[in-house]
């Protein structure tokens, strides 16, 4: 199975009627990840039609308002809808006071557990991981501490190639389990059969990197090369470029250019700032540079 | 001028795709207040085309999500919007921790003075006072400390009776505003001209008074007596009577008593949970115990 991306809301700074800030939900291995989280982040979840039970997982990038003021209102709507297992919210340090603050001080009995995985490291590190799926942080250079994060898939079975396997009655069911991990099958007589004879290739495993919000910053280069889609943010066009320095964000184009040079299959980009009604002028910016450029649509899912 | 009322939200607890939690404008005097502010108020504000610059108070009346989460993302668009001004916010103690701590955290600096009003006294209290108008709370008795808002216009000036005034040509221009207030004028001859012959009525001053969250709670009575309008919640149906006393709320049939023995002029209900799909039942157990009792239309704009 391949992941499903819906963006919930793309926009920097202040919600309009037509804009949402930043949300983004993740469908990848058998889990539902929410990454960041801005006021109106529920309703926008409520219109994608998102099992709201099916998230156990949620990564904040950085505590600006605009990625992270609809957390307290999701969790207090997870309370009233009954949940009861645990929610393992990742994200700066500080994320765990700020919410703690505004439970303690609104008198809310969260009724389930909040687990806080606070974040501090400046290096990408793994920080969460299950049999199909492995995220790790993308150190950011924004105003504040702020972590873009990578979402891999592990690689997957491998197929039996039952026309092959029908041939040696020695392979029995319970022989198939080790077969599509890639082992070797030694027959009783000692003879091998490659299990590249016995299986073919698995489906691909696809990867996924977020990265809001942030100057443009080669040293994550490393950490996304190859990602099938990349969402990075483009807040100005290169006309403002020091604009995008003095507060903390990229250009389209140096979004391109990341995209580029780390040989990405697909770039979105988003975080636009509010000052450009057309928003077309980002893609025209960056196409030139890296060509399978796309600007987002809210509610839009995107299959990788 | 009379009063404008402007419902930008009254559901409970979780918003949804077409229901938004507790806020509203009043537009009063000459001024533009927000009473309450769940999350997505922000996004309602601009679906009603307010003028945020406009406000300067903001009430709350109590600490739970559904009536405060959209607070700090709507701090944070004013700070974006450029705004200088002083900015009042009225609520319970605890409410400038709230804020404070998650503007630390979010490293939001906010660019203009947030003065803090914050509620303790069990007593209506006079809270705010300018040429035009008086706030009093309005002690509710919820699960957790809650005021509700009585907003008053001060007596107006009278009408000037030209017709009357002419015939004396020894009243200038410059006495108008004695008359207007309510004046005898003393001729040079000693004669006293009554006032009520040198004026008429001025204009009826409106009241609007603003109670969620509570349970059927007589004591507000006296203080919310004869007001034109009344909004009090109804979150329940009054078969549902002793869930409203645990969890803190009202019925539509103890909202509509409160309105009947308060003598007010027109309730309207709000605060409606969830689990009432048709709205309308919450006006059918009201009518029959007050007859002026109205349902709510988001964005709707209420003449007081």
């Amino acid at each position: 199975m391949s992941a499903k991306l819906t963006i919930l809301g793309f926009n920097s700074a202040i919600p309009t009627v037509n804009s949402s800030p930043t949300a983004q939900l993740l469908e990848m291995g058998e889990r539902l990840f929410l990454i960041d989280c801005g006021e109106g982040t529920q309703v926008q979840m409520r219109r994608a039609k998102a099992k709201f039970s099916k998230i156990n997982h949620i990564f904040i990038s950085h505590l600006h308002g605009d990625h992270c003021f609809g957390l307290p209102g999701l969790i207090s709507s997870f309370r009233l809808l009954g949940r009861e297992t645990p929610l393992h919210i990742y994200g700066p340090k500080g994320i765990k006071e700020m919410l703690e603050t505004i439970f303690r001080l609104s008198e809310t009995n969260k009724g389930f557990e909040l687990v806080y995985h606070e974040l501090t490291s400046k290096k990408s590190e793994l920080i969460f991981e299950d049999n199909k799926v492995e995220v790790f942080t993308i150190p950011l250079d924004h105003r504040i501490y702020c972590n873009g994060y990578l979402f891999k898939e592990k690689p997957k079975d491998r197929h039996l190639n039952m026309q092959e396997i029908v041939k040696y009655p020695e392979i029995e069911t319970c022989d198939y389990h080790l077969l599509k991990k890639g082992k070797d099958f030694v027959l009783s007589d000692g003879f091998v059969l490659k299990n590249e004879n016995l299986t073919k290739d698995p489906n691909p495993s696809v990867s996924y990197a977020f990265c809001s919000d942030t100057r443009y910053n080669e040293s994550i280069i490393p950490i996304i090369e190859g990602v099938d889609v990349l969402y990075h943010e483009a807040t100005f066009l290169h006309e403002l470029k020091e604009m995008a320095d003095f507060t903390g964000h990229t250009t389209a184009l140096e979004a391109a250019t990341i995209a580029q040079k780390a040989k990405v299959g697909k770039l979105i980009l988003g975080h636009f700032s509010n000052r450009y009604l057309d928003v077309s002028v980002f893609k025209k910016e960056a196409e030139p540079i890296f060509a399978p450029t796309y600007l987002p649509k809210v509610l839009e899912v995107v299959t990788i």
